[in-house]
């Protein structure tokens, strides 16, 4: 099946955001300041601005960090997907299978993806594959994809709905999304999706959605750097 | 592989609620009588009450439909939660294909199950397959989740990370998982998931998940059995 | 006292807005397209998209609203946030009665403000009071708010805590706060709390919340003009 | 005015809860066994379940403690309700000032009630008011609650709308309200609401708020001792 696309990487590109570091100053200040706090809405934020930020942070005041907006577009296998769904303060809009052929582009592990667990539920490390255990991989998930997607076209050609004919195909599909969050919910989504060493509490991610909450985390840097600053000195939580 | 096990049919348990109409009674009595709305705490609701059920569902004042609890032990092929998590007002735990090796059982469709598609994306209907049609069906779905499984079994004795190995296998697998809702976020759910002559607006939901939502909907109308009547003769809107 | 100030508006200002209709085109159209729905979010929503915005309205497709975001300062009184503050779909942050002294300003009623109210609780209609109506609460407003301004300020310098001197501060002394939703959730806060003739169902909100909701109103639909419309058609519903 | 009633407690009755120990095992154990978890849905938490309880607290993995349900019943000042509405996890229904007439019962502080603040924003300490700040308090707060009452009785018997003579009452009139929520967000609203050696971070509640929610603790650790000890000893940061 010549058309047949395999990718071991994943996108996430920021649409859109309405974010600063300001936004946080104005939300925090109207608390003393009422609307005397309207100034910092449309000035940038000053060193003094980062303690207030950094104190927000530490003590966990957390509303100040949602009023802003980033809108992000995800293409990642569904596996991820499953995953980054079940983040309930998002919004999503997703390709549908119903409403459209699906396009056979499918994941498959890059060489460098740890393919060993060792540990527990709950607290997972994970290890370099052997060669052999890589081709392994490689070749399942190669074959699988092929035969899936041929059954898929096999079935649409004989006039079997798309939500029918799409149940056979695998967990490695690519999709595409776009993800609305504020701040305050997107460093949950980072805090549980990145494993890091300065985090106050282990989170144990499967390597896929950290590759999407990574790139998701950069976008956040550079929008909100003095945010982004106070959430990694902080242990990485969540406010 | 002898093991394996095809299913047609969802499972959706109800594991515990705590759900009277008379919740319903109380909360919305608050408005008006303060601490005496609590003797409708512990008294069934009477036809008086239906009144003012009826009224709070048609006007749709909402937040007394939210003090009572419904959890519901569901099993369904991935492409079901796919769908069901989108609904963001619940609580969801799941079975994890990254914490334990999964089980062998797929969705197939049963002979009854209408295979093709017209109409445009939105508006589906759906109208019964040939023989020669769900034959198809059939033997790709048990072709592709043979495969798939054997592939998985393949990676796991060979080392590889659960999480990794499941990624060959396909939508139609099933998972399992625990839905804590309440009623105000179930009738959602059944508004926008059952297809229904006296709705207000047309849902055309994939058949897999309204079978989930009709077991659902049984389950409703027994806790809550005015709730539900004013439900379906308002439009079946969530108020 | 001769610094308290009396007002009979309420201040509803857009502090900024990340909305467009093409923010809805591409959301929806993702459905079908997947990334080629990318290039809706750079232009602008063309006379067919309206169409789409339309039918998503219509039939209740409400995910596609929510990629967009509004912040709004309120100043109103106190019984007016108390109302606001029930939507739980938004951001809040406001000035804080613990944190700083609260300024004088507080609520009176203007002439036209219709102080009387028939009909039975879901359903008032309010129709216009006498001059004496009108004297009567215009005087015992006014006196109240100095007496209890005044209670403050001894409380205050006697050296009690802010927190427990506000106690005495009725429900019409102004507070104010910003006020982040997606047009998803602002559609909802309209519909709910604006009296329409061309609602699908009746809504009866106090005429002070209306009055920020109808500002709110004003700002939505010149941001987000056609998916405003599509609101306003289809009888005034959060998708 | 002899019928007026000053308190200086709040209520906390606990109306219903579904809620015990042995949901958080049955909603962590389908991740590993699937099915087979149900039987813990029948079954109380043993000794071994309570090491899961640890972990998952420990390790902050939330959303097992989300399949339970708390119903309070609460009195208190309107200002403690203006803080507790602030959480928007959680279902309201509150007496209306608009639908009755509200009664006379007010809150004054105890004299055990700590009036002078000292410190920062944020970072309040509170300490002991000498006997004259204490009855300058009583007598500033009793006098304007019953001059406030009287003006709201004139204003009724006058003709004027409930909801218009209302903005005259202060902010220590009581309200009542049933909350409904579940144990995860219960122990977010005690994390923020009550002030404690053992907390990872510092909260510094309003003391009215904190009577509220040490009662609901009180009730939470009697329905589910296990999570209520796992939740104490792991720095009371609700996971």
């Amino acid at each position: 099946m010549s058309d047949i696309v395999f990718r071991s990487d994943v996108t996430t590109e920021l649409v859109r955001s309405a974010a600063h570091d300001s936004d946080v100053v104005f939300a925090a200040r109207v608390s003393t300041q009422g609307s005397t706090s309207l100034a910092a809405a449309t000035t940038e934020a000053s060193d003094r601005d980062q303690g207030l930020i950094r104190f927000l942070m530490r003590d966990r005041h957390g509303s100040p960090f949602e009023h802003n907006s980033f809108t992000f577009f995800v293409e990642a296998p569904i596996f991820v997907f499953r995953e980054l769904m079940r983040h309930r303060m998002a919004s999503y809009n997703e390709e549908s299978g119903r409403y459209r052929e699906l396009r056979p582009i499918f994941y498959v592990p890059a060489r460098e993806r740890r393919l060993v667990q060792k540990g527990k539920p709950g607290a997972y490390e994970f290890h370099e594959g052997t060669e052999e255990q890589f081709e392994i991989v490689d070749a399942e998930v190669r074959a699988r994809s092929e035969e899936a997607y041929a059954s898929y076209q096999r079935m649409l050609e004989a006039g079997v709905a798309r939500e029918v004919a799409r149940t056979v195909l695998p967990l490695n599909l690519y999709s595409s999304a776009y993800v609305t969050v504020n701040a305050r919910s997107l460093m949950n989504v980072i805090s549980l999706r990145t494993k890091h060493e300065g985090a106050a509490f282990p989170s144990f991610p499967q390597r896929e959605i950290e590759m999407v909450a990574e790139l998701m985390e950069k976008h956040f840097a550079e929008a909100m750097p003095m945010t982004h600053a106070a959430f990694d000195v902080n242990g990485r939580i969540a406010p």
